[in-house]
């Protein structure tokens, strides 16, 4: 069975979580487990590879929490506001697993150069699935790229994310902000003309 | 005088983004200068303070870039319009710095955990003056707290930022992009009402 994988990887966010990528030890992870050093060798064969399967299957579920929540909106527009709130609900949910993803993952040599970005990929084209849904609507600018339109959107989210984890987390509630941050991007800064 | 101390921070910020910070050797750093090995520490204890000293001077440099070109301008609105082209202009300009700010100083363990941020603070806090100016002058919305929106446009630039890096910079025109960016952030992606 894939117990133990699965036992190993929460010990690993956790472990990450609380001692940084860089100083955290396999043999630590294996503890926090409660398996032994070797049988970690049994299903990773690095720090490395361990961090990168936390990626994967948490963006998966994370991916699949987005879309169940989503699901239920008719417009693109709606589930672009229900995204951003999943978005950032997940970040306050899982404070360690955030900061995995918004500080460690980005001090790996490996994540960085040679993880080919797929599960990254696929939140970013949901994102843009939804962009299109709202052109095609009418709700949203045809004269934007949605390339460009997801990038900006997931970029804002990212800094709001890291900036949460960096001032120490729990501090304030990113969940609040993210009608504000799905206004700004909807509707943009400036005042509309009455 | 400082000239090899400048000369050292040039030959990083080139071996840094051709070798990446973590593969990248001090004696190679020292050999691009043109200097002898030991001459390197006369000016930085290691690896990663040559990184960081980039990072500061290149922050600064850029700072008084956008401080002049945005100064030309007076309203918040037209100042922010112009920050975002000079931000991408200067990455574009820039594109080995660039490959440094976007990918490498994240690796740095050093940097993310114990640089206090107060380069990258200062730019947010540019941003924020543009933005209360903006809400004083009445064309930016009130509504939103200032903290929050110069964090969403940062965070747009950014990744796009890091999205031309990553896909072999020079492909497309990443200034192009620049006035689309300032639309998104300050007419959002809804259509308007006519």
């Amino acid at each position: 069975m894939n117990d133990k994988r699965e036992r190993i990887l929460k010990a690993g966010v956790n472990v990450f979580a609380r001692r940084g990528f860089y100083s955290a030890k396999v043999s630590e992870i294996a503890r926090a487990a409660g398996v032994a050093d070797g049988t970690i060798y049994l299903y990773f064969r690095n720090k490395d590879e361990i961090l990168l399967s936390i990626f994967e299957q948490e963006m998966s579920r994370f991916i699949t929490v987005v879309e169940n929540e989503t699901g239920g909106e008719e417009s693109g527009l709606d589930k672009i506001r229900k995204l951003v709130r999943v978005h950032l609900g997940f970040v306050k949910k899982n404070p360690d697993l955030a900061q995995v993803f918004q500080l460690e993952l980005r001090q790996s040599n490996k994540f960085i150069k040679e993880y080919d970005g797929s599960k990254l990929k696929e939140y970013l084209d949901l994102i843009g699935k939804f962009i299109k849904q709202g052109q095609r609507e009418g709700s949203l600018r045809t004269d934007l790229p949605p390339g460009l339109v997801k990038r900006s959107l997931f970029g804002a989210l990212d800094e709001i994310a890291t900036h949460w984890v960096l001032s120490g987390g729990r501090k304030y509630d990113i969940e609040q902000s993210a009608d504000q941050i799905a206004d700004i991007f909807i509707s943009g800064v400036a005042v509309q003309p009455k």
